[in-house]
């Protein structure tokens, strides 16, 4: 089942007034480096610092009062537990979420400050997030594989072409593929001639593997910089939706985030975190090849980095 | 003679279309902590990453075309220059600009770029200035100590107002004063009951040993980590200014910079440069006393900043 553009229109109707219509910022020096009109969809000036509570509301607020009384579980890196936890808080529920014992300890220590609790674990976070379920009875709220969050994250499609009507090129970071799911169908079923990329680490490739090989795919292991991209696999649900609305997945390396990183504080004065920077660094390092002086909007997806990891990478 | 507020205006209407209308960002999580309600004006993310090229513009566009053909001159620690260079291209000027031996390579990378001339001297700024003015003919638009200038920087003032009405207070860095002059006359010859109060550097204190003594004070010397807040004099035009529309001027010192600098990274996901955190900073030093749930505005004045020194601060 693919979402349908009006399923996108009422998530922004649904999660209007909660969440912030991000702006759009324009670099000149940058774009005339790469011979475009650039855009930088600002999704790092979100609440909590991404885009993943756009799915979070359209999620918690379409569900059956009972689902959300008996408390969320949820797993993350750190964005969506950020948000889970924000957006329970602002609708009165309870949320639990499984990290990586590794998650960044910037991004831990957010999802507390919202209130929610966190459980971290050397092992499968889906497993821990599943016993946790079942154990506790409570209600999962997949970070992307999940069409109520999708169609959230789809509002960054509107808006953005709302705000970039000349749009010619649409580029978004790729982790799990919640985002681009979104974004790919609120600009396709509008716009089938706008260019879709998305854009992912080397070391964290599911969904450039899950379309070579026409099924979502599983990774043993994944190694980038990125930590915001870093799932192990694709869902079903944002696969079936890449492979029918999205033109084309690059990969890029963990030096070209880095250096997107440091483009986007240094000449945009943004402070994105890498996996924020993925969409950038695969237009600075030549991946794309966008018509000669067309438009083209970069998703900027979020700015939760430490800044002792900052400092590392500047 | 004092800005009025129609030569306020006349300057917004003069540099429209050559200048950002720049956001203003509210932050929730600093706001919360501070017991207000926090608006930054971001003008880091005006054309050449500082609020400059608004004075810059309302001067150029107000200059007679003679002068603008003789070329133009300036001294600058780096934000000023840039936004000449940038301005005199756009006219069709040639700009030559005298800097500190020391300023940041980055500023003086960046005023190349946009095709000025750069002179660096380890003597005095405005001696080597004049000097180049005698000699090559050359039309002086100085940083800040310069009316038209004062009221091109006055349309930030003018725009905050109509983006946050209920603005009780407004903080602006002080450096040589233009910024402070320019804001201060906009709104408070509008709504006197806001709070004007101005922030700069305990090493670089020119404007409050200015109004101790009742008249412009030369420093003999400067020390600061905010090289945007180093000139060592305060205006003659702007510190009148500041006697007649500022409610007070408090010191900061630069390790409360850094940590204003560190709060807008990782809180506002702003890449400010330490001049444009020094607002903040007071507030953040507990050195402002807002009324509690009242709206502050922090103008964020400029975010160049190399990476090697942000990474210093980090």
């Amino acid at each position: 089942m693919l979402l349908g553009l009006e399923d996108i229109q009422l998530a922004q109707a649904r999660i209007s007034g909660r969440v912030h219509v991000t702006p759009v910022m324009s670099s000149t020096t940058v774009g005339d480096e790469l011979g475009v009109r650039l855009h930088l969809k600002a999704e790092l000036f979100q609440k909590t610092g991404s885009f993943k509570p756009r799915g979070v509301f359209n999620k918690l607020l379409s569900m059956d009062p009972v689902g959300l009384s008996r408390g969320l579980v949820s797993l993350s890196a750190g964005n969506h537990a950020a948000a889970l936890a924000y957006g329970a808080a602002a609708v009165g529920a309870a949320a639990t979420i499984v990290m990586p014992a590794s998650a960044m300890p910037s991004k831990v220590a957010a999802t507390r400050r919202y209130g929610g609790e966190v459980v971290q674990t050397e092992g499968s976070l889906l497993d821990t997030c599943l016993a946790l379920q079942r154990e506790r009875n409570l209600t999962l709220v997949h970070p992307f594989d999940d069409l109520a969050v999708m169609a959230g994250q789809g509002t960054v499609g509107l808006e953005l072409l709302g705000q970039v009507p000349d749009a010619g090129m649409v580029v978004v970071p790729v982790g799990g593929g919640g985002l681009i799911a979104g974004i790919a169908a609120a600009v396709k079923l509008q716009y089938p001639a706008v260019r879709l990329v998305g854009v992912e680490p080397q070391g964290a490739d599911a969904m450039s593997q899950s379309l070579e090989r026409g099924a979502p795919a599983h990774l043993e292991q994944v190694e980038t910089i990125a930590d915001g991209l870093a799932p192990p696999f694709a869902g079903e649900h944002t696969f079936r939706h890449v492979q029918r609305f999205v033109d084309e997945i690059v990969r890029v390396t963990d030096a070209e985030i880095i250096d997107a990183v440091r483009v986007l504080i240094q000449r945009c004065k943004l402070g994105a975190e890498p996996a924020g920077a993925a969409g950038l660094a695969a237009l600075l390092a030549g991946k794309l090849s966008p018509s000669p002086g067309s438009t083209v909007v970069c998703v900027i997806s979020g700015g939760n980095v430490g800044l002792d990891v900052l400092k590392h990478l500047l």
